[in-house]
C-alpha cells in the first residue's frame, strides 16, 4: 500500500520544536526567523527532510510560512487551510494569520521590533519574495540577515530525515520521444536567443525532463534533486549527489554532459564570471541570484527555459499518455464497477475505497507510484476541496451521499489525473441537477475550438457559465498542466480565473475539472485530462483551429445526470465519449464489469 | 450635416511637407525626427492642430508613426493599415515598416547613423515608449534629443490650424449624478491611499467628469483639452485657456478649485517640489515626469485616479442612458424601417445612409454630435473593419447584399454606439449562417452572469466560442468602455483577447459586438451597449451574480436569422429583447413605422 493515512504531524510540534529553535536563534544572534513552507527545490512536494515549516508548527498544508521571534510566533496559511492551521497547531505559541492578505511582510513591519536582526536563509526565498520582506524589515526599523545555516536544521539536527538519495535512471528514448542532445541543442539556441551564454536550471522537472532521466527524491512524481548549467552551445554540467548515479547513467548523458557534486555548484556558479547567465526569479531561490552577482556574472532573469517545450508534448509522449490512460482508465473502470456494484450495498469507508483503487491500479503492473495521494471524499468530506482522509476523518458513505474520488497514477509511458463522482444509493435531484451542471461545463471545455494564441484565462469562464447562471460556482482553477510521467501539476499553462499569458500550444496536456461542493454535505467534480490538438480546419470555416482531445477514459454516472438540461450537441458529446470508453476499455475488462460498462455507457 | 465624406489628406502631402520639416530639422542641428500620431493630450481623436502625423506624411489612421531623417523617412502602422498606408503615402518617400513588430525602435537601431542627433517633442510620447526608444538609440551609437519648439510645427507655420477654442460649459448634476467637490473629495482620498500629494491630471476625460465640465475641443466627444493638478484634501488648479471659460463656470467651479491659463502649468509644477506626484504613465507624457523630477518632486507612477470611478456610473447617469439610449433607438429605429421598406427598391449609396440616419438622430433635438463617423459598409465595404465612406470609396448598396451601420450620438444624458447588419433583398444562406453564429455570440455575452472579480477578458470566448467552433473568428475586441456623454472609447475595463486586469464592476458601460467580415463580400457586426448590473441572488443559488443589462433598442434583422439554429435559451433572449424594443420604442413612432416596428419584433 503506497498511500497512508497517519497524520504527519500534530499540534505538539511547536512547543516541543519551538525552544530548539528559539536556542539556535540565541546562538547566532538573530531575533527572529523566517520559516517558508518552500525548500530549497522550490517544488511542489517536498521530501520529509525539508519538511520544515511542518517540523516546527505542526502545520502539514502545501503551502504557508512562519516567523519565528524570541517572545512570540506566527504561522502564515490561506483561505483553504484557515480551519485546518486551528486543528494542527497550538495556537497558545503561533498566532495564525492570513498568507495573502498582508502576510509575513506586515507581520514583520507591525511586529518586529527596531534594530532587530531576522534571519533568513536565501536558500528558500525568491528574490522577489525577499525584496517585499526587505522593504517591510526597512518600515519596522530591523534588519533581514542571510543565514548560512539554516537554524531550523540545526535545531533539528538528529532527528532529521536524511536528505532523499534515490537512484536516477534514463529515461528510455521510446518514451520521451527525444534525445536529450537534441534537447539541450535547442533549448541551448533559446537560452542564446534570450540574450543569455548559459541558463542555471533548478527546477528537479527540468532537470528531468532535459537530460531524459528520472529520480524518487519526491514522493508521487519521479523526480530527481539536483540542478544543471546548460550553455548555449547545448553541452551541460549536472549536479547531483554521487550516490544517486546509476550505473549506466553517465554512459547515457554522453560526453557532453558533465556529472557533478552538489557541493561543487557554488565554484560552477564563479567560474559564470563576465557571462550572462538566465535564472527564473519564480524557479530559482535569491541564493542564486546572489552567487551570480557576487562572482561577477550578468544575470538575466527569465523564465525557465525548458518550462514550455517540457509543457508541448511530443508525438511519443502523447502516444504514451494515451496507452497510460486506456491502462488507468481500466483499473479505474474496475474500481467504478465495484463501487456501482457491491459497494452499494457493503458501503465502504474512505480507507477502503482508497486502498481498493490503488489495488486496482497496482494490478496493472505498471504503476510506478500514486501521482498524488487519493482523494476520496465520502458525503460532507467531498465538499472540502484540498481533502486527503487520514484514520481520524475517515467516513463510511452512507446511501444518498456522493462519493466523490481524485486519484492518479504515474507510469512510464504517462502520468494521469481523474476524478469521478459517483451517486451511493439514491442521490437527490440538487444532487442530480449541480452534477448535470457541472457536466455542461466540462463539456463545453472539452468541445472548445479556438485559435491559436488563445489563453487558458480566456477559456476558463466557459467551463463555469452554466454554473454561474444559477448561482453557483467553485474555487479552485479549472485546469493545471499536467507532465509526462514527471509532476502531475505542471506550468506553464493553466486554465483558471487568473490572468495568464500562456497560449495553449498542441500537446499540452491539461485537466478539464469543473466541480461543485455544497459546504457540510456533498462534493462534485468531474475531471478529464486532454492533451492541445493540432490546428485544423473545419468544413466550411477559414481559420484552423485547435482543440481538444480527452485523454482519461471512464464513465461518468449517468445516475447522476438530468439529460433534459442537455443541449443536443452536449448529450452527443457524452453519447460519443461513453461510445468511446466502451470501445477503449471494454475489451480490458471481463465477465461482470465488462457488462457493467456497457451499461454504463450507454446513450443518454 | 455633421459628418463629411473627403479624404482629408493625400499623397502629396510628403513631397510638399518633408522638404520643409527637413529644412526645419537642419535649423535645430537634428539629423532626424519623430513624429508619432499622439498629440499631447494622448488622446484618441486630435483637433486638426495636431493632426501631424497626416500633414507630415498624409496617413490619416487612427495609430502610427513617421520617422524623418535626413536621407531617408519611414511611416509605421499596424495591420489595420497595411491597405490604406499605400493609399495615402508617397512609397518614394516614406518606407512604410510595421508598427508593432520592431516598429520604431528597431527602425532607429538599424538605420540610425552612429553620432546622429534624433529629436523628439517630450509632450508628445509616453515615458515608456521613449525608455525604448532610447535603448534603441543606443544600440545605434545615436542620441534622443528632447527639443522645446517642435520642428513639425514650426514648418507647418501659418498654414497649421489654429487650436481649438470651444466653451468650456457646466455638466449639470441632472446628469453627472454627483457634484465636483464631492468627486474631488473621494479622488482626493485615493490619491492618499496611492501615498501620493497630489495628482496631475492630463486626460481630458478625466477634467471634464471630476470637474463636471464638457468642452467641445475634441470632434465626436465633448472634451475640454487642458490639464488638472488635484490635491489630496480635494482642492484643485485646472489649467484652460481663458477664452474657453464661460461666464457661469468660475461660479460653478466654486473657490476650491483655481483657474489658471496653461502657460502657468510649468510654474505650477515646479511648486510641487518636495511632494509625492500621482502621474499615469499611461496617460502623460514623459514632458510631465521631466518636469516633476526636475522640479524636485517625487514621482508616484500609477493609474490615473478618476479612469476607474469615471468608469463606474451612477445611478443618475445610468438613468440618462437608458433615457439617451430610447431616444436613440426611436431614431434608429425610424432608420432601419426607412432601410427595410423605401431604400429596399431605391437603393442607397453609403453617403446617403449616413446622411439619413444623422437626420433622423438630428430630428431628435437633443444630438449634441455624433459619438464617432458613422460607418456604413455596402457589401465588400462592411468587410473592412475601420471603414469610414468617403467620396471616392462610396458604394450603392445591391440586392443581395448585407448593408453594415455602426453609429453614435452624444447626447447630454448618454453616449451611445450601435451597429445593425441589414440585408438588402435577398441575403444568402451562408450570409444568414453566419449573422446567426454572431448573434448566438451576442446573446452569450448578454445573458452571462458572473461573480464579482471577473475581468473582460474572461468573458471574451463567450462570444467568439459559436464562431470559433465553425472555424470563423473577428480581429477586434468584443466590447470596450463607453462614457457618459464622453467618449464613445472609454478604459480601464475592455472585453477582448488581449489580458486586462480590470474587473467588471456594477455602472460600467461596455459594448458587446461580435462580428464576422468575409473579406471582398460582406461584414456583419451586431453591437448593444449594457450596463453591468448590481450583484443579485439567482434563485436557489448561493452566490449574487453581477450581469448585463442591455441599453440599446432597436431591432435585430429577423431575415437574417436562421431560428432553428438558436437554443430554447437565445429564443427566448431574442424575443424578450424584441418584446422590450416594442415596448419602449413602439410608442414613439408614427403610421408605417410603428406598424413596422410589430412586425420586427415578432416572436421569431
Amino acid at each position: 500500500m503506497r498511500q497512508t493515512f497517519d497524520d504527519h504531524a500534530d499540534p505538539s510540534f511547536g512547543s516541543k520544536h519551538l525552544p530548539l529553535i528559539r536556542e539556535e536563534l540565541r546562538k547566532q544572534g538573530l531575533d527572529g526567523f523566517l520559516i517558508p513552507h518552500e525548500d530549497e527545490h522550490q517544488n511542489e512536494y517536498l521530501p520529509d527532510a525539508n519538511e520544515r515549516l511542518s517540523w516546527a508548527t505542526g502545520f502539514t498544508g502545501s503551502a504557508g510560512a512562519a516567523v519565528v521571534m524570541a517572545d512570540k510566533a506566527a504561522v502564515f496559511v490561506d483561505g483553504r487551510y484557515t480551519l485546518q492551521v486551528k486543528a494542527q497547531v497550538d495556537a497558545a505559541l503561533f498566532e495564525a494569520r492570513d498568507l495573502v492578505e498582508g502576510g509575513v511582510p506586515l507581520y514583520i513591519e507591525t511586529e518586529a521590533k527596531a534594530g532587530a536582526v531576522i534571519g533568513y536563509d536565501p536558500r528558500l526565498h525568491s528574490p522577489d519574495a525577499l525584496g517585499w520582506l526587505k522593504i517591510a524589515a526597512d518600515k519596522a526599523g530591523a534588519t533581514l540577515k542571510p543565514v548560512e545555516g539554516n537554524p531550523v536544521d540545526a535545531a533539528w539536527a538528529s532527528a532529521r530525515p536524511a536528505q532523499p538519495q534515490a537512484p536516477i535512471a534514463p529515461h528510455p528514448l521510446a518514451f520521451s520521444g527525444e534525445d536529450s542532445a537534441d534537447k539541450r541543442a535547442r533549448i541551448g539556441e533559446d537560452v542564446a536567443r534570450a540574450g543569455a551564454d548559459a541558463a542555471v536550471l533548478t527546477a528537479p522537472s527540468s532537470i528531468a525532463w532535459l537530460f531524459n532521466v528520472r529520480g524518487g527524491d519526491v514522493i508521487r512524481s519521479p523526480l530527481p534533486l539536483g540542478q544543471a548549467i546548460l550553455n548555449k552551445d547545448g553541452t551541460a554540467e549536472l549536479f547531483i549527489d554521487p550516490v544517486k548515479v546509476t550505473a549506466d547513467l553517465p554512459a547515457f548523458l554522453g560526453n557532453q554532459v558533465t556529472l557533478a557534486r552538489p557541493d561543487d555548484l557554488p565554484k560552477a556558479l564563479s567560474a559564470l564570471k563576465g557571462k550572462r547567465v538566465l535564472v527564473d526569479p519564480a524557479q530559482s531561490s535569491a541564493w542564486y541570484f546572489d552567487a551570480l552577482t557576487n562572482a561577477g556574472a550578468e544575470v538575466v532573469r527569465g523564465a525557465d527555459p525548458c518550462a514550455l517545450p517540457r509543457a508541448c508534448k511530443n508525438a511519443v509522449e502523447i502516444e504514451g499518455a494515451r496507452r497510460a490512460h486506456v491502462r488507468d482508465g481500466a483499473a479505474l473502470t474496475r474500481f467504478l464497477h465495484w463501487l456501482a456494484t457491491e459497494a452499494q450495498t457493503s458501503l465502504p469507508d474512505e480507507v477502503e475505497v482508497v486502498s481498493k483503487l490503488e489495488a486496482f491500479r497496482e494490478a496493472t503492473g505498471a504503476l510506478k507510484d500514486l501521482s498524488f495521494d487519493t482523494i476520496a471524499g465520502a458525503g460532507p468530506n467531498g465538499a472540502i476541496v484540498h481533502y486527503r482522509p487520514t484514520l481520524k476523518t475517515n467516513r463510511r458513505v452512507e446511501p444518498g451521499q456522493l462519493l466523490l474520488v481524485d486519484s492518479g497514477g504515474q507510469y512510464l509511458d504517462g502520468t494521469t489525473d481523474v476524478t469521478r463522482t459517483v451517486a451511493i444509493g439514491k442521490p437527490s435531484e440538487e444532487m442530480r441537477e449541480r452534477f448535470t451542471l457541472v457536466l455542461k461545463g466540462h463539456i463545453a471545455l472539452a468541445r472548445v475550438r479556438f485559435p491559436a494564441g488563445t489563453t487558458g484565462s480566456a477559456l476558463d469562464a466557459l467551463a463555469r457559465a452554466p454554473l454561474w447562471a444559477e448561482g453557483l460556482d467553485y474555487d479552485h482553477g479549472t485546469g493545471h498542466g499536467v507532465g509526462s510521467y514527471l509532476g502531475v501539476h505542471e506550468g506553464p499553462q493553466r486554465i483558471a480565473k487568473a490572468a495568464n499569458t500562456t497560449a495553449l500550444r498542441p500537446g499540452m496536456i491539461l485537466s478539464n475539472e469543473p466541480g461543485y461542493y455544497k459546504t457540510g454535505e456533498y462534493g462534485i467534480r468531474i475531471e478529464n485530462l486532454q492533451v492541445v490538438t493540432e490546428p485544423s480546419p473545419i468544413a466550411e470555416g477559414e481559420r484552423p483551429m485547435l482543440g481538444f482531445e480527452t485523454l482519461t477514459l471512464a464513465p461518468i454516472d449517468r445516475a447522476l445526470i438530468v439529460s433534459e438540461r442537455l443541449s443536443l450537441e452536449e448529450r452527443a458529446w457524452l453519447d460519443a465519449y461513453h461510445a468511446r470508453v466502451l470501445a477503449e476499455i471494454g475489451p480490458q475488462l471481463e465477465g461482470d464489469a465488462a457488462a457493467w460498462l456497457e451499461g454504463a455507457c450507454a446513450p443518454i
